[in-house]
This record gives structure tokens, sequence and C-alpha cells, in this order.
């Protein structure tokens, strides 16, 4: 795995801060639960109010974890002064999503000066039981002068 | 466009019955405004409890009513007895999401045996403004005997 | 439908000479069989070589079609003096290809000033009979500085 | 890694044969490099017919490469009797391909009865040097009786 070196050094706090004013995060329940260079997860504890029709978790939940844990992954990397904008995401359900809690992790495959790919795993954890339910692979977007600064 | 008939006369009452259990819609605040064969709208009204850190309707958001709306609309055209299934979803985010509701739109392109593939569209709507800010492509699937009826 | 307008008057010469570039499109029998404003037409006789294992045309020869077709659709639009870049597609093949031409369209869906989202459909024509085969949704970058200017 | 147990243990020579069959990989010059459950690698040789309009491997190669090894990576695992068909896959280009030859790993994320989850990784190799160029997600199909074995 390739090493990657963020350019903010401050990145931490500004993903902190980010996730801090994304109020869906806070509607689906989910909390940051680790920040590194180019890799950030997403974690939610699995309740009635984020069902589909079946009683698993919904899918458009996962994709709200993932898509934010992939952005705030590609954060991690960009220059101070800068915003990151999803452009577009796919994501493959494996598996129906039963379990405690969700877990959602964003991590960089490759950071180019203006699009970032990531990849994205979202695990469903039953006590020490966990089982892979979701990928993604993501498309981000350094965004620059547009009053979108995170 | 081409034609689709439904094998279930039922359809509609059967898509409304199982959006009810979708509970993730009631909490995003997400309503069914249209069921027809091949095709189902989803509307919802913006607020902030939806918001990603610039204030626009969170990717995540978008997603969910899109997903919901494109499994629905294969749901209109699959026999009685079956169930719907996501497989995978691709998202293009092509403009921030503001306004004063969201409306997602799913409509069947090919309806296969077992693989229903979708196209999902979702427009924000400010008074008489409507603006496309996503497309999305479903695969869908349909699935038989395994506890999974809708 | 949306109207798009050209900022290079000498959009379609400036097509077609990129398109007589692609060496790979002679290789596959590769034609441009339309270039309008956003919108790219690109066809293709069916033969053996371009088969996969049950005699059906290879899903990497839809691949190639369409996303010339997507990327040059992008390329009407963007100003002189820049080049168009493949960032990412999907494509869902709806039906075994088979015929005796195959037609990939290209449309723009939404151009931005860096990011233009375009949508393929690929279709399988026998005598006056078209099926479409596969559908695409494709990202495009319009790139600057770089010495690939198209 | 989870380990995949294939169910036909001919799946190599099947593998092999049905790829023998693929014409398409023969006009591209790809071969087979690698055949194990669940792990397929196809490779070929860069040269000027393969190129797109800057002179780099056409995207198209690389996805016909990386479809081609994700399917029969899922191939490896499917039961006698079954052919492989690919539903739909997303690629994305991380960088220009060039050097000399372009490998394609195919990977299988999740093998289900009907639906199985590939991952595609298309490296660009000069002398001693590797760059991942692009990576895909696939879906592909077992298929059963409708003459399309494999």
């Amino acid at each position: 795995m390739k090493q990657f070196t963020p350019q903010d050094p401050q990145f931490e706090e500004r993903v902190r801060a980010s996730f801090g004013r994304q109020r869906f995060m806070a509607t689906i329940g989910a909390r940051l639960a680790r920040v590194a260079p180019s890799e950030v997860d997403i974690e939610l504890d699995v309740h009635g109010d984020l069902e589909q029709q079946h009683g698993f978790v919904h899918a458009g939940v996962l994709a709200a974890a993932a898509d934010s844990a992939c952005g705030y992954a590609a954060l991690t990397l960009m220059p101070p002064g800068t915003g990151v904008l999803s452009i577009e995401f796919k994501i493959n359900m494996l598996r129906p999503a039963a379990g405690d809690r969700v877990l959602a992790r964003g991590r960089v495959i490759r950071a180019g000066r203006t699009i970032t790919v990531c990849w994205g795993e979202v695990a469903a954890i039953s006590g020490t039981d966990e089982r892979t339910v979701a990928t993604m692979v993501a498309t981000m977007m350094t965004v620059r002068d547009r009053g979108l600064t995170d």
C-alpha cells in the first residue's frame, strides 16, 4: 500500500470540523471513528429508523456513511483552503446489512491535483463478528475558489 | 419509450405497502409521489437534518431516495410472490442540491427475469424552478424463495 | 432536452481529427457516424474478430465505442486549446450484442468547467431492427495545460 | 483475504478453453497469464494499434482486459454446466496507460449463487516498474439453462 503524506498538518481538525457540520451524519447517528492520512472510518449503531422494508439497514444509509468516509479520506490529503466534492460513487451491496453496528472505511486509491479516487468498504458488526456488506468506489474533486472550503 | 406491462395487477398496493415498511424513508421525510408501471417517484422536503457540511442536501439522501425510486419502479413489473433487492447503483452528482423539495424519479430501462436495470433522476425544486442534481443507474434483482417477498 | 452551445466553432473538425488519431478505433473498424453539439455517434460492423466466447460482440468493444462517443460528445463543448480525458465510466449490458452493426451514441447530460457527465447508449442493428444492448454513464474531464490538447 | 474453493475441479481447463474462444482477446493480443481459484490475470503487449489519440492505451482495451479477467475469476468458482455473463462494470482511469505491457488482475470479492462481485486492477509495466492505471468493480452472473455454458 502506497504511503500518503498530508499537505495540511491540521488535516484531522479540519476533517472533524467539517464532519461536525454534516447534520445528516447526526440524523443517522454516525460518528467519526478514525482519521489518519488517506484513511477515515465512520461508524453508526443500527436501529429501526434506518431500516428498509425487510428490516435490514437501508442501502442509502450504507451509501451515506461510505460516501462521507471516502470524501473525508480524500480531504485528509488536500491542501489548506480547498474543499471536497463527491462527483460520483458506485456501491455494490454484497449481503443484507444486519448487526449492532455499521462501520464504513474510506481509503484513498489515487490522489491527483483535481481528482481523488477512493475505495470504501462497509462492514456490519455483531459482537466480534464482522462481515463486509458493501463496497464503494468514489470519485472526489478538490474544489478551489468556489466558497466551498472544508 | 418501451411499454411495460405489470405481471401483478396489485402492483400499486404492493409498492405502497413495501414503501410503508421502509422506516428510513420516514426518517428522511420521503413519500411516494407516483406509482405507475415501470415508474415510481419519491419526494421529500428539504430541511436542515438532511444537510452536508455546506448546507446542501447530502449525497446519501439523494442516493437513498433514488435507490428506493428505482427499486420500486422495478417492483411494479415483478411477478407476485417475489421481492426486489438492490445489487448495485452508481450516482453522479451534477450540481449542489438546494431548494424546497427533492424529487427522485425511478424508471425501468430493461426488465429481465432476474435482473432489472433502472434509470434514476433526482431534481431539486424551488417554486416552479426544477434542476436535475443527480442521475443514477441501478441494477435490481428479482428474489424468489428467500423469505424476502415484497 | 437542454440546448448546448459549442465554445469552439471548429468543434467538428476537432473531433474528426482527434478520432482519426485513435488507432484503436481503426483496429475495431469504428467510424464517426455523426458529430453535433453535445452529440456524437460511432458505428462499426460486427465481425468475428470482435467476439467473446459465445459469439456475441465483446463487452470491451461496446465499452470502447461508447467511451469514445461520450468523450467526443463532451469535446464538442470544450473550449479551444483543451483536451478530453475519461475519468471513469460504468456500463450495463442489457442483452447479448448480435447483429450487422453496432451504433454507440454519446450525449452530454451536464457540461461543467472541469467535469462533463455523459450518457451513452449502444444499439445492435440487423437490417431495420435496432435493439439497445448497453447503456453507459461516463465522467469526462476538461484538461488544460498538460500537453494533452484535442 | 477470504479463501475460495472451486466447485469444478476442472476450473482451469474450463477458463482456458473459454478464453481461447474469445476472438477479441486475440485481436488485442491478450493472453491468460494466471488462473487460480477466484483469481485470473490477463496480459498484453502495448502496441500502436491499441492507442487512443494521445498515444496511450485506449480505455476500451483496459476495460476489455479487466472485464475478461474479472469474468474468468468469477468462472473459476462456478459449478460445472453454468456460464458467466457480465452484467455491468465500472472502471476508473487513474493515470494514462503507457509502458511495455498491460496486466489486468481480476479477483472475486464475493461469490453468491447468482451474483459474483469482482475487483479488477490494471497495471502498466515498463521493465521492473509497475503502475496501477485503472481499477474496476464488476458484477457477474452465473447463467444456467440458457445455452451459454462456459
